[in-house]
């Protein structure tokens, strides 16, 4: 069995990276600590911590907006894209949600932002993209 | 100067209630703690706590989907609608935000579910729909 703790993130999808922080920072006045850029996603990715939930905001990276975040934009423009719980245990989770009869996208744990262990449930079985993560365990 | 606290829900549109909430509680072993109807908003909720956030399910009550949550799935499919950040003080919040040059839908604090006062800023602004909230003063 695992556990859900938290909202460790949301995914926010942005056309505008620059306009987006400077909303979150100057007029929410919180802060931006991490900048990273997924290159296997297409997608760079900015961290701001409100409580113990990060906003991840997301931007495409591709010249042509044909990664995930672009293809989203495109579809239902900026927006919330995905949610992501932590669990304390990723496979067992990935194990526990197939058994009691969830889809999972990913069958297997990959690496994510952030040195998370991830893994998406499909939007069939519970309507949003959701994300399961937990810290990597070497 | 107001302070933003954490993220203290995330608002879920959802097609069929039970369901979803079936998928929460059954397959991620998380708890339903109340549901109510915000009439004036032709809206259910259901909440779920997941740490020190609450998921908010939404269903629309109107018979023709006419009410903020079915125009929400006629246009996107279920989905994430809003994220509600706690702030200390909502009045501040509101006037702050405004000074900063943000665009606010409400410009006073007004009731919402759970006995928070909220206001939402405008999606031109920060590019979601983003409530601020926070535990009603009397």
């Amino acid at each position: 069995m695992f556990k859900v703790i938290c909202v460790d993130h949301v995914g926010i999808a942005c056309k505008d990276l620059d306009k987006s922080k400077k909303f979150y920072t100057e007029v929410l006045g919180l802060a931006c600590t991490g900048e990273e850029e997924v290159a296997s996603q297409h997608v760079k990715t900015v961290f701001i911590p409100a409580g113990e939930t990060l906003l991840e905001l997301l931007v495409d990276t591709t010249a042509d907006g044909s990664g995930a975040i672009g293809k989203y934009i495109a579809k239902n423009g900026q927006g919330i894209q995905h949610m992501a719980l932590r669990v304390d245990d990723i496979k067992a989770a990935i194990a526990d949600v197939q058994a009691k009869g969830g889809i999972m996208i990913d069958k297997a744990p990959r690496g994510g932002a952030g040195g998370m262990d991830i893994a998406f449930v499909h939007p069939k079985s519970v309507g949003i993209l959701l994300e399961l993560c937990a810290p990597h365990k070497a």
